[in-house]
């Protein structure tokens, strides 16, 4: 199963622009590019702040794929929203999320943040590529793509403009 | 006079890897384009720190840029190294200092960091262009491109592979 970090963040590395949640800052060419990626995908893993944040927001993570996995440190508080194989919340590590969705026949996981989340996969090594959206912004604060240090070495992949001034940048995660 | 902000950076933003300073984790790739992009400029300037990283490192900023200003809060200190019209030492604010250049008759300025200069000169409205080099890396920690909070939008110039794994990016600041 390949394991794929989608984000969106400023040219200096924020996925949220100050204190304020979600990724209202990103381009109407990114949420295209997110909608038009996520059916690739037949898993997704998400933090509980970020799940709660894309349904404050509006359906953006009411999304095609079939299987989302909400990490959280209390997945009892949120039993009655769970539908087993379509939306689950658990405190597994990474690597038992990962092995439980490769051993149920999963081939493709999206990782949706957060900061937390991304960290806590690349540091496992469970991170085989990332994708990430630049936008034309500078925000000098907000929620660091990575909530605290690694030192992850990549492979540029591939580079495209989704408008005249949002990047697409995909990478491989060396090994 | 126009006033370009050059750096290179991880993927998520920051200019040195964790707390081990300079710009060590630059590829050669980047390394050339920075000797080769110094020409284009008839000044410079940068923070204390940064400019004694560069001496201390090596040849780096031994630059064939006409004239340095050196950022310090304590530019008496440094007298004894200054030369008049070719490394100057300064307290002086941005807008101060940039007029200064300016009726001097420099036509282009290189702002060279750190963070903290990045996010003064940027918040002061002062810088024109961004070319940034980002290195196929993430570190998840180390000096922000910004020193602090702003909010700044940008608008894409051009986007180049230096070499397989590093893009350079240019910007154009909104105003």
């Amino acid at each position: 199963m390949r394991v794929v970090l989608i984000a969106v963040q400023s040219l200096d590395g924020f996925i949220t622009r100050h204190d304020r949640p979600g990724a209202g800052f990103a381009s109407a060419a990114d949420q295209a590019h997110f909608r038009a990626a996520l059916p690739e995908f037949d898993c997704a893993v998400m933090g509980r702040v970020t799940f709660e944040t894309a349904h404050a927001s509006g359906p953006a993570l009411a999304n095609p794929v079939r299987r989302r996995v909400v990490l959280t440190r209390t997945p009892g508080r949120h039993a009655a929203s769970a539908v087993p194989g379509a939306l689950e919340f658990t405190s597994a590590g990474p690597a038992e999320i990962i092995a439980k969705l490769r051993s149920d026949g999963c081939r493709a996981c999206a990782l949706l943040g957060g900061g937390q989340v991304h960290r806590l996969f690349l540091a496992a090594g469970l991170v085989d590529e990332v994708w990430l959206t630049v936008e034309p912004r500078l925000f000098g604060g907000g929620t660091p793509l990575l909530a605290g240090p690694a030192d992850v070495a990549l492979e540029l992949r591939s580079h495209a403009l989704l408008d005249a001034n949002t990047l697409l940048l995909k990478y491989a995660v060396r090994r």
